[in-house]
């Protein structure tokens, strides 16, 4: 199989324009077909506050209301995605700017209100995804850049985490081909003290990570990005890597002392 | 040839929600390969100042500064384009929605400055369209659903009007498919009377244009509008009706008495 690389951009990046810049052209000097997921950031808080809506969370995630979902859609999918569309197509990257609704690429549920409504939440699954079109972009020399709002098919589009989407599409995307799923963020990795940027942990499998999260040590913010990353390495995605945004390209040339990997056992 | 027809809706019909769901709904009954190109609307200006962004504009078109380029890569790209897409991709349409920074459909050139600074408006050839890759996406069953933002290829995103885009997508699609090309607004056509609704005038050739813009019978905005299309008509697009978005299907269907169509001479 021909192999892909899946990369999450988080948030955090994406406020920094010159570490945003240093990333792009570092994914651009990547090889072979592949796709990038990206989050918001505080500019969708920023904008959200200007206009009078104040962002609300939960466990970490967002709870949209129908004025928040209307800021995160001009946030995620006009500013920040086709920011990122026009840097890549500078860098000679042939950049395709998607949401889970175009192309129907990830159609969703809204989530079930259960202790919390979410709002307009956006459930995903890896059997839903729309690989075949994913798969003909790619085939034709484009790079998806995905944007994490979905839609439930019935004109309601839908706010879903960027990690979750990076985590499905990755698993979707391994029947085809040889996936490697890396998620980039401002730390060296998931670290085992959290005021030592150098204390990374290398590897964590399945038995380790029930450890760490009985220790404390991955802390809440973390919990959905690897249980996500263990969904998708069953699911069939060959590497995870969890890393600084800056070494992206070390990684991808083998350095393996600059990443968590995900272990499947 | 395969005919293709590509639909302008214009801005007033986008703020109505009633209007704009009727337009879809029949816009997604047309059959064949089909391309839509969607202006902003009042959004854009409403959004603009409740951020605090005046919006400017001169001859008709919109002034646009950095603060501006922002709101309407928001509201054009994010807000009114993703709204769009999944309207109709609840109406059974793969839409795919697009500006021109994806796939580098559509590369501009800066306005150069001359008696007006137009700031980051994007001017645009047909023969620098994405034409290979639109037809990709329309031989893959995709109906590309275009915001008015187009990039500089050195990552500079810029605002290009929705009617030139319209025409110049037309145009360079005329290479390959029989393409007919509909604005859509709130109009029967255009009037020889502003005030009389009726006043349509059915047809219009280059010598009969020159007359009514003598006469001043056609207005500011309609001169950009009219002088895109007789540029496709031009350079290759078989057909131009100009017409109101409720009359789509019924002039697709052949009903020459609702709408004001253009004719090479």
């Amino acid at each position: 199989m021909q192999s892909l690389t899946l990369v999450k951009i988080g948030g955090n990046v994406i406020d920094q324009p010159a570490a945003l810049s240093a990333f792009l052209s570092s994914y651009a000097r990547l090889r072979g077909p592949k796709v990038l997921v990206h989050g918001g950031g505080k500019i969708a808080s920023t904008l959200g506050s200007r206009l009078g809506v104040t962002p609300r969370m939960a466990d970490g995630r967002r709870i949209t209301d129908e004025e928040t979902l209307k800021v995160v859609t001009m946030v995620y999918a006009g500013l920040v995605n086709k920011d990122i569309v026009s840097r890549l197509q500078a860098e000679g990257v042939n950049a395709l700017g998607l949401t889970g609704a175009d192309g129907n690429i990830i159609p969703a549920e809204k989530r079930p209100v259960k202790e919390i409504d979410y709002g307009f939440a956006g459930d995903i699954q890896a059997g839903s995804i729309g690989a075949e079109t994913l798969a003909s972009f790619l085939e034709s020399g484009l790079a998806p850049v995905i944007a994490p709002i979905t839609h439930n098919g019935k004109a309601q589009l839908l706010n879903t985490n960027a990690d979750t989407i990076a985590a499905t599409v990755a698993e979707a995307l391994s029947r085809r081909y040889d996936v490697t799923l890396v998620y980039c963020f401002e730390k060296k990795g998931v670290l085992a003290d959290p005021e030592d940027d150098d204390s990374v942990i290398l590897s964590i499998n399945p038995a380790s990570y029930r450890e760490l999260k009985e220790k404390g040590i991955v802390s809440k913010g973390m919990i959905p990005k690897l249980d996500n990353a263990f969904t998708a390495l069953k699911g069939g995605v060959k590497r995870v890597h969890i890393c600084r945004a800056a070494d992206l390209e070390a990684i991808m040339q083998g350095n393996a002392s600059l990443s968590t990997r995900l272990e499947p056992a």
